[in-house]
C-alpha cells in the first residue's frame, strides 16, 4: 500500500462522483465549492443522469472520462460505492474521498460493506478518507482545493486540522473563519477505515505549510501509534488537542484497584502530556489557543506583563494568569522608574499596569515599550476597554507600532473588551497578527499553551530501559495459569513473577498442613507473617486473616491452628496459608497497571493503604515508560513529601522505586496476555536491599 | 440618614452637574443617554459657562433651578464636587451619582477628599453612589433613566446588575445587548464611599423588576452584612457573582496555621456557598447563566438530555453535562420505544438523542416532544448543527413550536453551532426565550447554575446553636494575657478557654521543677504524656520534646530529668514542661480559625496530621456557622470516611466533632480579639466523653 497521502491532498484532477445538478444537495456543493475555490487542476462531474453540471461536461462513469483522475470525491448511494471504487482502481486513481453515509456507524451491516470497501482499496493500492466525512481541504495556492460541502470559503493558513465529526467540521470552519484564522489543511476523517489521525499527524510532520496542527478526537485508534508519531511530532509543531468522549469509559465493567481508579479520563490525559500534546477542553478553547499560536513567537517562560487602562479588567486577568499556573511578572527597576516618569501620576506602575481610563496612545506607547523591554516579562497581554474619552484607534496604532518595535521577540496578545464583533480599527490588529480575545482568560489561556509548549520541548525526552530479566521463568507461570484457564495469579506465583523481573519480594511459602510449618520456619528468617491463603477474601485484614510478627515456630504453630480453626469453621474447606518475611519499617506504596480498552496498559502509582483508597492520591502513565516518566509518576503523587522524609518520616529510596516501576513497564511489554496488576503493597525502605513487594495480584486473558 | 435609595433610582427630576456642550465629553454624554433614553422626568443640564446645552435651558448653579430637584449626577472637577454637594444639600437633593474621579482610588490625599464628600451627604441625608463611577440606570418605564456616558442603549428587562468596575461597565452594557439581555437596574458603584454593593442587595430584595442579581465584585465591603443579606435575597431570587482578585489575599502575611492553609481564595468561596451565591469564573459565564436564569424555569433536578443532530457535539455535550456535575437522564421506555418507532433507523434513541444529520423538523418534534414529556428528564440541550441538507428554518420553527407545547414546565437551552452570529432564524428563538449558546460547553454551565439554584434552595437554613458557656472565665485568661501584651495564648491556658465553652480538654499541669512532678502524678490520671514548654518550638516532637505513654511517677521522674538536660543545654533557660493526662485512641482533627481581613474570621476543619500537612485535605466555612455549615465542614473533607468505620478504623462520634466546631464558632463570635487560633489535635473517639482536645494556641490582637 503506499503510504503517501499526496493522492489525496495534491490532485493534479478530481471526479466529483455522484455530483449533482440539485442546488443545496451535497454532490453539488462539493463541485461548485472545488470550482469557487478555484481548484488549481481539472474537475469533472461523473453522474449517468446528467451531461453538464456547473457549467462542466458531465461523464457517465469514472471511465469515461478521458484524462486521468488522481482524486475521486464519491457522493453516490451507499451500494453503489463499492463497484464505483472497482472502477476508480482499473482508472488508476490514487485517492478516494467517501463522502456517502451508511457504514460502520449505523452497526453491523453498515461495518461489512465498509470492510467491502476497504478491500477494494487495498486491491488498487486507493488511499481513502472516510466514509461518512465531510470533506478534506488544501490551501495550497499549487492546489487550492475545497473538497467539503462547507457552506464558507476557509481562509488560507498555516493550520492542519483534523476532525472526528463532520457536522463539527462545518461548525470549524465557520468559527475559524469568524477568527480570520487560515488553514492549511483540513480533513474530516470520518469513520477512518483506512486513513487515520495517525496516518494524518505522520504526513503533516514535515508539510512545510503546517505550522500547527489542531485536532477534534472522539478517539484513539492506535493509542500506541498516535503515542509513538506525537511524541516525534511535537518536538517539531505543537499539537492541540480536544478530546471528547471524556465519560465513556466509565461505564466499562473494571476488575483491579488499578482500573477502578484509573476511571474516568486519566488514559487520555496521560497520553497527551507523555506526547506532549497540549490539551484544552472545549473547542473555543482550541481556537483561542490556535489564533495565539499561529500568530506570535514562543514565550522564553512563563512571566507575564498585563497592560490595561481599567482595574477591574487588569484584576481578571491577573486572576486569570495566576489560575493557569503562570506567574505576573516582576519587573525591572528601571522599568518601573521609566513608568512612572512617563504614565499619569495615578497610574499604577507594577504589574497589571493601569495606564487609567485617560490614558491614551502616548500611555500605551510607553507603558509597551517599557514592558516588552523588560528582562523579567516572558509575555504581554494588552487589555483596552475603549472609554469614551479616548480615540481608539489612535491607541490601536500606537499598540501596532510597539508592536512592529518589538517584533518577533516577545507574543503580545490583545484583549479589547468591547462588543463581540470587536472595535473599529481592530482589523488592523488582525492584520499585524495580534491574536484578540474579548475576555482576558481566553488570553490567558492561550499564553499557558504557548509557554506549556515551550516547557514541553524544553523537558528531556526520557528513555526506556531494558533491565535483564528472566523472561522465560515469567513466561512458565503465565503460560501454566493460561493452561489452566485461570484468570488470576496470586500470592506466591505472582511474587515469583516480580522476582524473574530482577524485583525484591518478601519470601513466602504456602503451608497446607501444620507439619510443613517447620519446614516453613527453616527457610524464612523471622519475624514472619501468616495470611489466609483464600482467592476469595480481599481484605484479609478486615476478617482477621492475617497475623502479623510471629517470632519463634511455636508462635507460628498457634497462629496456624487458630486460623484453621476460623476459616474451616465456615463450611468451607480450608485452603492452607501463606508464611511470608515480614519487612519492618518504610513506606507502603502500590504500583498497578490497568490495560484500558482505548489507551492499551496505563501504569499507576500510589502510596499504599489510605492515600490511595480514601484519598485516590494517585498518578498514571500510559505505557511504555521512559525513565523520566517513571520519576513524574512518584513526584506527582501528593503524598511524594512522605518518601523524602517530611518531619520526621524517614527518607526512602525513591530510586529502587523508578526501577521497579520500569522493571513492571518491561514486564507489561513482554506480556500482552497480562490485563491488569496491583503490587500491593511494595514497601520501600531507605535502603535498597530491604525495599520489597510484599504482595501482587495479576489478571490475564485466558481465553 | 434615609435607607431607601429611592432617590437614586426613582427621581422625578435630574440635574446634570457639570453637563457639557462638547460631544465626546462625559457631562455631554450623561446628558445625551438621558434625553435619548427619554427619561420619564425633568432634566435640567447644570454649567455656570452656558445657558443651554441639547436643547435645554442650563442653569449656573443647581440653586438655580426652579423646581425641585431630586437627583444629581456630578461630573465637575474633583475639587467643586464637595461644595456642590453642599448647595445640593440646601436645594434638598435626595440622591447624587459622584462620576468625577480622583478620590481614593488614586491614594490618601483623594482618600482625604472623599471623607469630605461624606460629611456632606450625611448632614443632608444624600445618598450616594461614586464617586469614581459609570453611572447609574433604571429601565422600568416609570422612570427610564440612562444616567451613564454608556456609548450602547441598555435593553429593559429583569436583570439587576452591579459593577464594581466602572471600565467593565461599558463592557457589561455591550456584551449584554450582544446577547438581548434586558437590565432592570444597573450600577456601577466606583469608590463606595456611601452606597455600597450590600445597600443594593437589600434594595433589589424586593425589587418587583428585578429577578436575577448579578455581580461583578473586587472585594467585599463588609462580609457579615453580605452575608446576612445574601443568605436572604438568594431564597427569593438567584444571585451570581464573579469575584475578581482571586490570588491578591495570597500575598498577606500569615502566621496561624490555618491561616496558611486558607490561603488563595477559600474566603470568598466559603462565602459564596454558605450564602447561596452562585459564583462563575468570568464574566462571559456570568452572562451565559444569566441568560438561562432570565428566560427558562428552574429545573427540578440535575437529569438532563440532550437532543442532537451530530454524534460529535453531542459526546462534547455529555463530556460537558457530567463534568460540571449534573447527570445525563436515562429515559423511560416508553421514550425510547417512542423514538425508535418514530426516528430514521439509524437515529440514536438513548441518551444524548442523535437525529442524525438528515433529520429535519419532524425528527426534531419527535425528540422534543418525547423526551420533554419524559417524567426522569429535568432539562433538556437541543443541539442544531445547521447541515447542508436540511432547511434550518424548519427546524427552528419545530423547535420553538415543542418549547411553546410544554411552557414554562422544563427548561430548554439551544446549541446553535454556527457563525458567532448565529444563523438565521434564530432570532425567533431568542424572542420566544430560548437561550442559545454556541458551544455545548456554555449551556451546561447554564443548566449547571439552574440546577445548583434549585438545590441550594431546597437546602435547608441551618441554625446558630447557643450554647451555656463561661463566658466570664474565658474573658479572664484572655484579658490576663492582653494586659501582659502576649499575642498568644497556648498550652495549658489555651485548653482552658476550650474548657470554658465546654470542650473536652485532655487536662495538663504546667510542671516547673521535678519536685512538683508528685503533686501532678496526682492530679492526673496514668498514662501521660510530657512536652516541653516552650512556646518557640512549634514542632517539638522532631526535637524530642515530647515523651508519651508515662505510666507511672518514676518514670516521669526519668523523662523529666532526661528533658531538662536536653533543654537547658543548649544556653536557653529550661521552662519546665507540660504534663498531660493522655488520650488513647481515636482520629486526630485540627478545627482552626483565621480572620481573614476580607472576609472575617473562617473556621477550618480537616483531619490532623499528614492529612492537613501534606494532602491539604481541609475544609473552610465563613463564621458565623449554622448546625448545617458544621455538619458539611466535617463530611467535605475527602479523609472523612476514616471518621465513620473505613475499613476496621473504628467508626467516631460525628456529633461531638459537630458540636466542638459550633462551640469554636461561638467562642469567635464572643471575643472578636481572637485573630487566629489551631485546635490541633482535638481527638476524637467513639466515645463523647473520651473525645478531647490535646493542644491549642491562640492569637491576639493584644495591641
Amino acid at each position: 500500500m503506499n503510504i503517501s497521502l499526496d493522492g489525496i491532498f495534491r490532485p493534479k484532477s478530481i471526479a466529483v462522483i455522484g455530483a449533482s445538478t440539485k442546488k443545496g444537495a451535497i454532490g453539488r456543493e462539493i463541485l461548485h465549492n472545488l470550482i469557487e475555490g478555484e481548484f488549481n487542476g481539472k474537475v469533472f462531474p461523473v453522474n449517468p443522469k446528467a451531461t453538464v453540471i456547473h457549467s462542466i461536461k458531465c461523464y457517465s462513469t469514472i471511465l469515461d472520462v478521458p484524462d486521468a483522475v488522481d482524486l475521486v470525491i464519491i457522493v453516490t448511494p451507499r451500494d453503489q460505492v463499492k463497484s464505483i471504487l472497482e472502477q476508480c482502481g482499473e482508472k488508476g486513481v490514487k485517492g478516494a474521498v467517501v463522502i456517502t453515509a451508511g457504514f460502520k456507524e449505523i452497526g453491523e451491516e453498515g461495518a461489512k460493506k465498509e470492510l467491502e470497501l476497504v478491500e477494494v482499496i487495498k486491491k488498487y493500492n486507493i488511499r481513502m478518507v472516510g466514509p461518512n466525512c465531510f470533506g478534506v481541504l488544501n490551501t495550497d495556492p499549487e492546489y487550492s482545493m475545497n473538497a467539503t460541502f462547507s457552506k464558507v470559503q476557509p481562509i488560507p493558513g498555516t493550520v492542519g486540522i483534523m476532525s472526528q465529526s463532520g457536522a463539527l467540521g462545518e461548525a470549524i470552519l465557520d468559527y475559524a473563519n469568524s477568527l480570520n484564522l487560515g488553514f492549511s489543511m483540513f480533513v474530516s476523517v470520518g469513520n477512518k477505515a483506512d486513513i487515520s489521525g495517525n496516518d494524518l499527524l505522520a504526513y503533516w510532520e514535515d508539510d512545510p505549510n503546517t505550522h500547527l496542527i489542531l485536532l477534534y478526537l472522539e478517539n484513539f485508534g492506535e493509542p500506541r501509534t498516535f503515542t509513538r508519531i506525537a511524541r516525534s511530532i511535537t518536538r517539531k509543531k505543537p499539537v492541540v488537542a480536544v478530546k471528547a468522549g471524556r465519560t465513556a469509559a466509565g461505564a466499562a465493567a473494571i476488575s483491579s484497584h488499578t482500573g477502578v481508579l484509573a476511571g474516568l479520563d486519566v488514559g487520555a490525559e496521560a497520553l497527551f502530556e507523555q506526547c506532549g500534546v497540549l490539551r484544552v477542553g472545549t473547542v473555543d478553547e482550541l481556537f483561542d489557543v490556535a489564533i495565539a499560536f499561529t500568530n506570535q513567537p514562543l514565550p522564553k517562560g512563563d512571566r507575564i506583563a498585563v497592560i490595561t487602562n481599567a482595574g477591574g479588567p487588569g484584576i481578571l486577568a491577573t486572576d486569570a494568569v495566576v489560575s493557569v499556573g503562570l506567574k505576573m511578572a516582576e519587573f525591572e527597576k528601571k522599568t518601573i522608574a521609566y513608568l512612572r516618569k512617563n504614565l499619569p501620576p495615578i497610574a499604577s506602575v507594577k504589574n497589571p499596569v493601569d495606564v487609567i481610563a485617560a490614558g491614551g496612545p502616548e500611555s500605551y506607547r510607553f507603558a509597551m515599550d517599557a514592558v516588552m523591554s523588560d528582562k523579567n516579562v516572558d509575555a504581554v497581554i494588552v487589555i483596552f476597554v475603549p472609554p469614551v474619552v479616548v480615540d481608539h484607534r489612535a491607541v490601536i496604532n500606537a499598540i501596532v507600532e510597539m508592536i512592529e518595535k518589538h517584533k518577533n521577540v516577545k507574543p503580545v496578545l490583545g484583549c479589547f473588551m468591547s462588543e463581540a464583533d470587536g472595535i473599529a480599527g481592530s482589523e488592523q490588529l488582525t492584520e499585524r497578527k495580534i491574536p484578540i480575545y474579548t475576555f482576558p482568560e481566553s488570553a490567558a489561556r492561550a499564553v499557558w499553551a504557548m509557554a506549556r509548549y515551550r516547557k514541553l520541548l524544553d523537558r528531556p525526552a526520557g528513555k526506556i530501559i531494558e533491565y535483564k530479566v528472566d523472561k522465560k521463568k515469567a513466561r512458565g507461570i503465565i503460560d501454566k495459569a493460561i493452561q489452566k484457564r485461570n484468570d488470576h495469579i496470586l500470592g506466591a506465583e505472582a511474587l515469583e513473577i516480580l522476582d524473574a523481573y530482577g524485583i525484591r519480594i518478601a519470601r513466602s511459602i504456602n503451608v497446607k498442613a501444620a507439619k510443613d510449618l517447620k519446614e516453613a520456619a527453616r527457610t524464612l528468617s523471622f519475624p514472619v507473617a501468616m495470611k489466609i491463603d483464600d482467592p476469595s477474601i480481599s481484605h484479609k485484614t478486615d476478617v482477621g486473616g492475617v497475623v502479623t510478627d510471629l517470632r519463634t515456630q511455636a508462635e507460628m504453630e498457634d497462629a496456624f491452628k487458630i486460623m484453621k480453626k476460623k476459616f474451616a469453621n465456615k463450611g468451607k474447606k480450608f485452603s492452607g496459608v501463606i508464611v511470608q518475611q515480614m519487612v519492618r519499617g518504610g513506606v507502603e506504596t502500590i504500583i498497578g497497571m490497568h490495560d484500558d480498552p482505548a489507551f492499551g496498559p496505563l501504569m499507576m502509582f500510589g502510596l499504599g493503604g489510605i492515600y490511595v483508597e480514601v484519598m485516590k492520591d494517585v498518578s498514571f502513565k500510559v505505557h511504555p515508560l521512559t525513565d523520566f516518566d517513571a520519576d513524574e509518576m512518584i513526584k506527582s503523587v501528593k503524598s511524594y513529601p512522605l518518601l523524602i522524609g517530611f518531619r520526621g518520616y524517614p527518607s526512602v529510596n525513591v530510586p529502587v522505586l523508578q526501577e521497579t516501576i520500569l522493571r513492571l513497564s518491561q514486564l507489561v511489554a513482554d506480556f500482552p496476555v497480562l490485563k491488569s496488576f496491583d503490587v500491593n503493597p511494595f514497601i520501600v525502605t531507605s535502603e535498597v536491599n530491604k525495599s520489597k513487594a510484599v504482595d501482587a495480584r495479576f489478571t490475564i486473558d485466558s481465553q
